[in-house]
């Protein structure tokens, strides 16, 4: 069986357990709590060497990292009409969305809700804090221009690409962003919660 | 015929021109200077929103962007001795490193040599620049025992996921870096210059 080592109030791992779901595969989940540092033992380093969650157990010697590269391997399933698109280049927008979701913004969307939510945003992250903000909401108009003219953000259907920016994006509100200036945001938020076997964090 | 927006010395833009190169590709290559903002004029932003090269044109009116989304999408060509592996497990290895580059690897190592090289390390910058080697080091040490154990990221031989990272650990040194604490890191990357149709950055 798939075994998944997480956290489930992180959005990198909900987006594995939102696809495990939806896909119908049973799991057995280890809770990883990363402020105990659970994550960085050698136990587990010997799953991941770059001590992150989530990792997914794929045979019994064989572990992958990387959540985005964790939903691309789980929707790869040769069936064309799951979550994973078919064609080369619907293939590739979705990859270049997961990656945008990596670099432009789960580091400030994510890590502000971190520094809030996680570590009770003491005085001394402040400043960090702040500087989430412009290049976070930067991202939020990056998604909100592309939703304005489009459903979804590949494929013109639900795929992993927006499984992977839901997960941070919907609890962005968590880390002090104020999600209201985003309308189409919003209504994409909507038709992902409108999707079959949906479930939500935690 | 394939075009590139891109700069030669950005390490996101040398992988691009590296696989192209290796692909055996024809392409246009036209120069964007970021320090000029030529990423941030409407023109471009019509292009990626995101306002970040590379960016490559694929159809007339079909523009991806994520330099590693381009190299999945290039070397994913149907043909499986090529650049891309075929199997799902190796498809996915390949992805948790390029989704690796881009989180953990990229934003240190590479943003430590763009300061260093184009803004001139200016003052201002200098505690910024200090606050990427603790986390550059780092993945270039999950580099370091990937590679003591392994001769490629993925599949047992060269693919995009060495590209990726090649592209910005070999100009490393630029940033400040110490390459000469990573022997398996440096045996790599002549392997990686090893490779038929190789070429440098520039």
């Amino acid at each position: 069986m798939l075994r998944v080592y997480g956290d489930v109030f992180s959005g990198n791992c909900y987006k594995v357990k939102l696809l495990l779901h939806q896909l119908g595969l049973e799991h057995e989940w280890r809770n990883i709590d990363i402020l105990k540092r659970e994550s960085r033992t050698p136990e587990f380093l010997a799953l991941n060497s770059n001590g992150r969650i989530p990792v997914l157990q794929i045979a019994p010697d064989m572990h992958l990292a990387e959540s985005n590269a964790i939903l691309q391997y789980l929707a790869n399933d040769g069936q064309s009409d799951r979550l994973w698109p078919g064609g080369r280049a619907d293939q590739a927008r979705a990859l270049q969305w997961m990656f945008f979701e990596q670099y432009s913004h789960e580091p400030y969307v994510a890590t502000a809700r971190y520094i809030v939510r996680y570590l009770g945003r003491p005085p001394e992250q402040e400043e960090r804090l702040q500087d989430k903000f412009g290049p976070g909401y930067a991202a939020l108009s990056v998604m909100e221009k592309h939703l304005e003219a489009n459903a979804f953000f590949a494929a013109g259907r639900y795929t992993v690409a927006d499984i992977a920016l839901y997960a941070y994006t919907h609890v962005a509100h968590e880390g002090g962003f104020d999600l209201a200036r985003f309308p189409a945001v919003n209504a994409w938020m909507e038709r992902v919660r409108g999707q079959p076997r949906h479930i939500g964090m935690g």
